[in-house]
């Protein structure tokens, strides 16, 4: 058993990693892909086969869903290894918090090579859990911005180092995005897959947590869980076909959804924006809260 | 309007086509495949979440299913063109009639890099459709042979040129897999899934008449059909998850399914083979006759 002593020690050590590793940028990292890509993406969050223009290469207005814009995340490498500044970590201990999504090129290119670097942009301590934010630039071959992402994990039992414990909490800021107090303008509903996370996983996040029992089990879980970033493009994919394209979405990820329940997508209007919030039918909790994406055009008139 | 001698000047000028295509090998194309194609095709087959072994990369025993075999054979080339050779050729029209699949190499390579030369058997004219048999070797890298597939495909209104009525039927011949008059020793159901097509498109097969409805309705189908080699997996599939895993498999393609049906597979165990028909729930029309495979090992005991 530690002193106090040697515990402030210890958090002192990992709170002078972490101090020094805030702005480190990552190598840049290619991802390379096609049509085939884009369709497993859009077939991933449930494009439907009458969604024509989603999952037929040959449909004239064959496009990829605006979220397909945190894909090549999945390729890029991180600034920091967590293990190596943060205290008692665990990857079955890390849950996706928050994402930020900016879409820069309209349309997105639907094959080609993408470059994405990276950088550590924040860890607060939660005390019983840290909180890293990270942000990533994804640019084409000339070197132009295509998407800009921001992402918060909530790493479990990796607090307590003595570290700030209010984020600046810079894009990926949800508390704004408190919804009207009015009945949803719009309501979608689907239900998921029982296979949806196997499916997700191909699209580039193979993290254990998604498909092995026993692994997710040690996280907590009944079932292995669905993809956060699977309910962030299951969400959009509603927003998208209710008010068309958008050029940024942010969410927080309030709950987990276990594959094969039922996702209820409720939407307000507020001018180019629309808030939204996704509750599981089965359980009535909510999974996606906070939420709003700043539609691209002018939108269609409710 | 054509009299009678010009119709056989043209049929003619098909046979002589068709037979000195006859033996036609094609070029050689190289088809490179990770674990991630492999799951993918598990999945377009229909395999559960639960299964790990099929859809998990991590688990100890993980594969892919044997008719991922046939799979290498969507990346090679044609030995001829059919519009070159065959009367009133329209892709449209095509419908696969029978596969025969042979498993070389066991287990089979969870990724890699193989070889695919394919040639011309046979062109067999039954009056109002040409029957066509192709051959296709896939190899590795040392040019050791890992798969052989034979393809039957049925071309309506292509026929009529005036060819033999009678396939000399080499290694795909299905007739003699009648099974036997006694209730069926094992029956597997699976519900397809209505995207289920539009996902199997993506392991190589992107045929229109699979996915576009304006396209299909021009074949005569009220909507996009499934693929015949995706029921051959989904049946393949339920042998392998009942009698474990075999050396060839071949099948009689009977009818057509349609995405979102429901698959009754029914087997009957005879010694080291494994007779086997599917029957469409929804309809009772079989899909899939006189199919059997040969078993690699001896077999659970029944």
């Amino acid at each position: 058993m530690q002193s106090m002593s040697e515990e402030n020690r210890a958090n002192r050590k990992y709170l002078s990693k972490i101090q020094s590793a805030i702005g480190t940028k990552s190598q840049p990292s290619k991802y390379t892909y096609t049509d085939r890509d884009v369709i497993l993406y859009n077939l991933g969050v449930g494009a439907k086969r009458s969604d024509l223009s989603l999952v037929y290469d040959g449909s004239s207005d064959f496009q990829a869903l605006p979220t397909f814009g945190v894909v090549p995340t999945y390729f890029s490498k991180s600034p920091i290894s967590p293990k190596d500044i943060l205290p008692n970590f665990d990857p079955r201990m890390l849950l996706h918090g928050e994402q930020y999504l900016e879409i820069k090129q309209f349309p997105i290119p639907i094959s080609g090579t993408l470059c994405t670097e990276t950088h550590l942009i924040e860890i607060t301590d939660k005390g019983n859990a840290a909180l890293v934010r990270r942000g990533a630039t994804t640019t084409d071959a000339n070197g132009k911005t295509v998407f800009y992402n921001e992402s918060l994990s909530f790493i479990r039992g990796s607090g307590g180092f003595g570290g700030s414990r209010v984020p600046f909490d810079r894009g990926a800021a949800t508390a704004a995005n408190t919804p009207p107090s009015r009945a949803p303008d719009k309501v979608v509903t689907e239900k998921t897959g029982t296979e949806q996370a196997a499916l997700y996983r191909l699209i580039g996040d193979r993290n254990p947590l998604h498909i092995d029992p026993a692994f997710s089990s040690a996280g907590g879980f009944e079932v292995p869980i669905l993809h956060g970033l699977a309910t962030f493009g299951i969400s959009g994919k509603h927003v998208f076909q209710t008010y068309g394209p958008f050029k940024n979405m942010k969410v927080r990820f309030a709950g987990t959804v276990l594959p094969g329940e039922t996702l209820i997508t409720e939407m307000w209007r507020e001018g180019q924006r629309v808030l939204y919030r996704v509750k599981v039918k089965e359980s009535g909790k909510v999974c996606i809260s906070n939420a709003a994406v700043e539609l691209m055009g002018s939108g269609p008139q409710l």
